[in-house]
């Protein structure tokens, strides 16, 4: 019998948003929820129990960084990332095949495995569906990714097909290996283990894809090469039309996405979980959300500015300090700048999905959505400071 | 009446350590206190309020850096950089006196002040004895320096005979300016101005520039000219001679010392006070101080290392992670490395000062000092680890 993580709360009467828990080894996470990403086992910019206090209680790791630092030894030696990192929570993590497509070189793909080159010294590896299995147990991910074979956009029908068919091979060879982990190595699978559907950008294989991984034995979903490198458009239709074909009865999970936009857009298609390094990442840059849109910190119409970041922002950046003291961090290149600024971009993130679910259970997200991004929006997406 | 702020509590009879009370705006000192440098006003890689959890109330400013940036007009806003960095402990500021010496380009001393170009972005500024005053009264500074003419170690009698003669004028000149703010401004001197004794490293005028700042009307008295480059001998000897010659009734401080070995020989000159960006700068290069000398994480010794950095001590790298997460934040330029690395140091350097209190306290420091330096240095302080 399939393993049922996932409890829907309310289905949203005004569109396909919805509420909904998924029981995970480290706690129920409430959803939608946004995952910060802790790519070598730290949210960069942030101690992990900031993390926590701010609301989070699911956090992504990348497989593809921590098999080559710390690699899996010393995690063995920690029985995994958790005690390591000291994280009490929960820890998604991805299959490296992103990360193989993105970051390293020499990717040879065979209907095998991967093999590719570190981007940090050159060193040979291999990634097959199995062995990524293996390196999410020692992890110890609550939840892990089947490895994939990830595309870009522009390529045709015919490769995008391939790419399809190995990734449908994978998982039947990561279930199994997930399955016979007890008999292998005395010790059962400590996580849940998600499909990742692809099909690129061709609505036949999307399609395909969808209902072929929604019928394997995955207790959860993700939706698999998209936000990477497509137009809005493309997306949208995209998560929509992979959304309609997977099953409503799992945790639904799009990958890489973390902008207010995206992530409405995502929920509204009743996803329920997403991450993207976009909210940190920016935030070191001195970049922040508000209602407004983006605002600049270190822009000059902040400079005698006493108000905070974001009015009613419950984070220490907006309670304790002023636009003009962030200004001056990020004019002095202080660390202090980045992690306060990494701070709020996740309380941002954290009470704008707190936001949604409550829409989401009075049955209103369409139009919270609506009014939400028209504000967003109001100066292209830019804060603009009277 | 000369104000006094200083009491002492316990002079230890094995040496001329003492320990004592410093009555500051923002709350008492306990003394010998080492101040963490917040030079653009933060304590880079830390939060102010975990600079306080730490133990300490007392942190510095470069009234240099905070003219140029923020500026005085932002401060001004702000009614003091308290409310702008969100700090509510006490702040020494020293004169900018040091860093027009080290950081500014066509530096040009007359009688009348120093005329410098900002390290930022070659403006031309001047600073005279009254506008430093000025300037620290509006930053609120708790502990203000006089403006002081540093000189370089190597230059001749009469150079450095010439730099302590501006130095003593300057100081009558700032003594008279903190008397008359009021009547100028409408708002008495809101800190404590320190005097600063130079005399460069020529016996005769150590002593003549001890005893006349000495004589002079401040509450407190730093040693400047000390740590500039010369060797650890002439800075014991000077040190030494210094301290012998300036009044045991107010505060002593000694600017730009952070090791544990010159802390100490401070401690044991009857120094109450010292600051250096060496704890918090090596912090962030992932250098650290323990009983057994410094210790680099990011080396390979420490890869599976589940121990702390320091056994015993309490900050949060010690209690919540280990050598190998260490090292992995260090391997790969992770902030969080640097923030963890930063909290050890300022917390290691704080116990070390309670443990210095309690041996005087006990009239046992000379031994302590003997003892602890023993084992510091035992592998030419650098911690070796099995």
């Amino acid at each position: 019998m399939e393993k049922r993580i996932f409890t829907l709360k309310h289905q949203d009467t005004s569109c396909k948003a919805r509420t909904g828990e998924i029981k995970l080894p480290h706690g129920v996470v409430q959803t939608p929820a946004f995952m910060p990403v802790g790519t070598n086992g730290t949210v960069k910019g942030i101690h992990h129990d900031d993390v926590a206090r701010i609301g989070y209680n699911l956090i992504l790791g990348n497989t593809y960084h921590l098999y080559l630092r710390p690699g899996i030894e010393v995690l063995k030696t920690f029985d995994g990332l958790h005690n390591f990192s000291h994280w009490n929570g929960n820890i998604l993590t991805d299959s490296g095949g992103f990360q193989v497509f993105s970051l390293s070189q020499l990717r040879r793909i065979h209907e095998e495995g991967v093999k590719f080159q570190s981007h940090i010294d050159g060193s040979r590896h291999i990634f097959t569906p199995e062995k990524v299995v293996d390196i999410q147990q020692v992890i110890g991910s609550d939840i892990a990714m089947m490895l994939d074979v990830c595309s870009a956009p522009g390529i045709s029908w015919k490769e995008t097909l391939k790419a399809m068919d190995i990734t449908h091979l994978w998982a039947e060879r990561a279930i199994v290996r997930r399955d016979s982990l007890l008999d292998l190595t005395g010790r059962a699978f400590r996580g849940n283990l998600f499909g990742i559907v692809q099909g690129g950008f061709y609505e036949d294989l999307r399609i395909k894809s969808a209902q072929t991984i929604s019928s394997m034995d995955f207790p959860g979903i993700a939706i698999g090469g998209l936000s990477v490198g497509e137009s809005k458009e493309d997306f949208c239709r995209f998560l929509a039309l992979t959304a309609e074909n997977i099953t409503t009865t799992k945790p639904r999970y799009v990958m890489g996405i973390g902008t207010p936009d995206y992530i409405l857009e995502a929920i509204e298609n009743g996803i329920d979980l997403f991450d993207c390094v976009l909210a940190t990442r920016t935030a070191r840059n001195g970049s922040v959300f508000t209602d407004d849109g983006m605002l600049t910190l270190s822009r000059s119409f902040n400079e005698f500015d006493h108000g905070p970041i974001q009015e009613g922002c419950t984070c220490r950046a907006c309670t304790e300090y002023s636009l003009a003291y962030m200004r001056h961090m990020f004019k002095c290149n202080e660390m202090l700048g980045g992690m306060l600024a990494t701070e709020h971009n996740l309380t941002y993130l954290h009470n704008l999905i707190l936001r949604a679910r409550k829409a989401i259970e009075e049955n209103r997200f369409a139009s919270f959505k609506k009014e939400y991004l028209e504000r967003f929006y109001a100066n292209g997406g830019r804060c603009v400071r009277s």
